[in-house]
């Protein structure tokens, strides 16, 4: 989808974090899952293929000035901003819930905490307008080693959810950990989503998969999905997660390649460092 | 206390520093206490054993957006965004003041100066609701050797406060240091909430207790809690202090080794990164 | 231009981003060109270039709080805040457009996102008052080696420009490359332009020049100029521009020398740390 | 002083720039002298001086959240915000201009660029409430060695400026040499000052003594304030300025030495890491 919708000059504004809608679909209740970037690109592939493989329309995006200033380059020599996107499923039953997906390009970068808090709250904001209460984060918990195959880290809001959430869980194919580590941590929009749900009156449960770190780990991202597809009670195709990574691997190498340049785009130099600096 | 109280989507909007209230306590002209985070965890230490020694009840709790973009696993499973909480303890008679104490998770991280004065204006704003006019503020003094017990070095906001506070010092068990170290700063809370409440027309005391810097350090918490428990005129047994020390410094083990996890947990990394790095 | 034009109180209050208009040129439907300081300072030699052919007028300047906290010595020992200027050039005849370019002393430094797309916003707010659609940003492209002449990156907004464009084009005296590094990006102001415009409804392209990132790079400077004068229908003398970049190479260098001590000047230093440095 | 004047709980807000203000002194059409701490303490010492030989008298503090967020120990145990402090002269006769005066314990530091704009523009909407329309800024300027008596450079807001301020300098005890380095920059209040006010429709120079940037440099700081105070037509004694200077270094040892120990106030660590340590 590229420029349909309406276009008005709010939202080019960009003095906040901004979401442009692109359609008002008629869910309602519906889930909130996110899988935005992070170690291993865990949650973003879950995501990615969640949306793929249930076909889910994308129908807004979220723009922010706490996003890298730069714009990445698309297919076919076309630039955007680096931008979020929100995709929505329509259950065709009663069995189902309706879901609305986040992933995209980026999160704030680390060293700015209020904009990771600023973003957080405006996808709240938007999602509470389609009457969400329940939130499943998704990502990647970096571990030394794996024995076998990666586990899947629970953490819940309230209590009260473990054992709800276990129920629903109940024959996954993959192996559930309750987190134990009293003062440990969720960086980022996976536990920020959380809490400050949890500070509206939302709930929701974190689902993140062991990882080494590898650029794409489909592993994880299949064993995360495999949890939350459990919850939701969907049975999900896993045959393309794998391809996904492959080709999702090439193209980040060739990115890191390239921000290394990007970096010093607005930062002249003297000849004498240029010679120390030899070959790029 | 876990959701109690109201939650409405004011308190969850966390624009700005928020405090949520569970409780609107029956207190007057209350001393407002503040230990919290800091080297060797002294402040904090102290404050948590105040509570628990005097049984004061938890009624609101304050989360920033300037605090770390995370959420911390508590007890069973629980995400929750970081906080500090703020406990009240009605005088049983009127020879002792009626208390405000406040510790926590966290100060702001010391790269947002901005976010520091914004959160102690919010504390000010909050406890000046209550009556308060006297700030006594506890923390560590770094030093590189303590010969026999740690003493404390107290400093105030205005110079006909040190007869006042020493008279109340007086058979005081640990030793008490007037600061002439012209020049010399306190960081954070413990000196903002004071220089800020100056400005306010508040006064108070800040007692910092003699440390060499280990993660918990009991024995400073003791001597400070001494000093802070002569002026209030209360008698506190110091016996589980030195217990609370070991389960703490665990767990905080525990959290750094994660944390060194966490903080990585939004960059994605090249295979050839992960070769480099070895063993996490 | 020193200080002609009204001056009052509103522009110096420097809360934002703030542009002081000392004319209102009687122009329409304007392309607006950019060409701010970065790599090689291909754009801003280029922008400097085209102004100086085309005596195009300046009839405003952009100062912001989010640039470095400085002023800079300007000629006879006169002191001015950095800033970032507007010039105009109306098109003689229906058959080319009239114009807005900027150019100036600086970026937003890489560290603040922020402000970057702060200063974008402002800037878009400024050119869509004379009812610009269109963009083209101007820059250096990092390469470690460049073989032959450098060659030009071309890449839009959206994906059926690239026809539009190419046949304006055609018969351009330097290669352009419609670039396919899918996930690369362009940092800055040359890619925020287009970023945020697109989502204000305009369209435009960008045009990189390779560059080794020398201090000045007349070469690409030259190239992407002959691409966006061959798109404006323009020709240029380019002669000057060898030139320009020589005396360009002298100030830097005498500048960066300066920076390195203008950049302490307000942190106080102990003797023995002076020792340690010997010479400056 | 202490605490005279009203307090009232506007000025403890700090969500911005505050000037408290004790008195409305009866003078108009001041010169604004700045002279805080920067290279060598040039400034500070200079107006310290100044205000010490005029006697001149203290009407308002400024406080800021873009400050470092501490209180310093003042005399006495005493704790205080950082804080910059204006001073007035109502000059005795009609030769003489009225002059407004500031000196103060920091600038805001170098990492918060937005801080210093809103210092700065605080600063200046403040003595333009007395009508100031002419600024002088003093500082150190960093060289690698001196011959002889440290000389002191100028630079001013208007190119037609120059002589008439090079007629205020005739017979100046120091030399004055007006600035050709284009390109060059003038960090921090000493510029800005001058830049923002510029576009307010004031003007003024910078003077800046050549330092090698020791701690306290007394006799750039002399220097400095003769081209001053010859510009303004004042004779002052400068016997004690070498006096004051010794003093402050002493004070800034000892500061040193303790903003080492309070950097780390709010980071608990481990004992292994106390280990690597060692002694402080």
């Amino acid at each position: 989808m590229e420029e349909g919708g309406t276009r008005n000059r709010e939202e080019g504004k960009m003095k906040e974090t901004t979401i442009v809608v692109y359609e008002r679909p008629d869910i309602y209740d519906p889930i909130f899952i996110e899988g935005l970037p992070g170690i291993g690109l865990v949650g973003k592939l879950a995501a990615e293929h969640l949306i793929q493989e249930l076909k889910a329309k994308k129908f807004a995006e979220l723009y922010s000035p706490h996003f890298m200033h730069q714009v990445l380059i698309r297919k076919n020599s076309v630039v955007e901003l680096m931008k979020n996107e929100f995709y929505y499923w329509k259950s065709p039953d009663d069995e189902h819930r309706d879901l609305i997906i986040v992933t995209g390009d980026t999160q704030v970068p680390p060293t700015d905490s209020y904009g990771h808090f600023e973003v957080a709250g405006k996808m709240l904001d938007f999602v509470q307008e389609f009457g969400t209460r329940e939130i499943i984060t998704m990502g990647g918990y970096q571990v030394p080693e794996i024995q076998g195959e990666p586990r899947v880290l629970a953490a819940v809001t309230h209590e009260d959810l473990i054992e709800y959430y276990k129920s629903k869980l109940e024959g996954c194919s993959v192996e559930v950990i309750w987190r134990e580590d009293e003062g440990g941590a969720i960086v980022g929009a996976a536990g920020l989503l959380l809490g400050i749900g949890k500070l509206r009156g939302m709930f929701g449960i974190s689902l993140l998969g062991e990882s080494l770190g590898y650029i794409v780990d489909a592993k994880a991202a299949k064993a995360v999905l495999s949890a939350v597809t459990k919850i939701l009670g969907l049975e999900i195709d896993m045959t393309a997660l794998d391809e996904r990574a492959k080709e999702t691997e090439e193209i980040l190498r060739k990115v890191e390649e390239m921000q290394r340049a990007m970096m010093e785009q607005v930062t002249p130099k003297l000849p004498h460092e240029e010679e120390d600096r030899g070959y790029l």
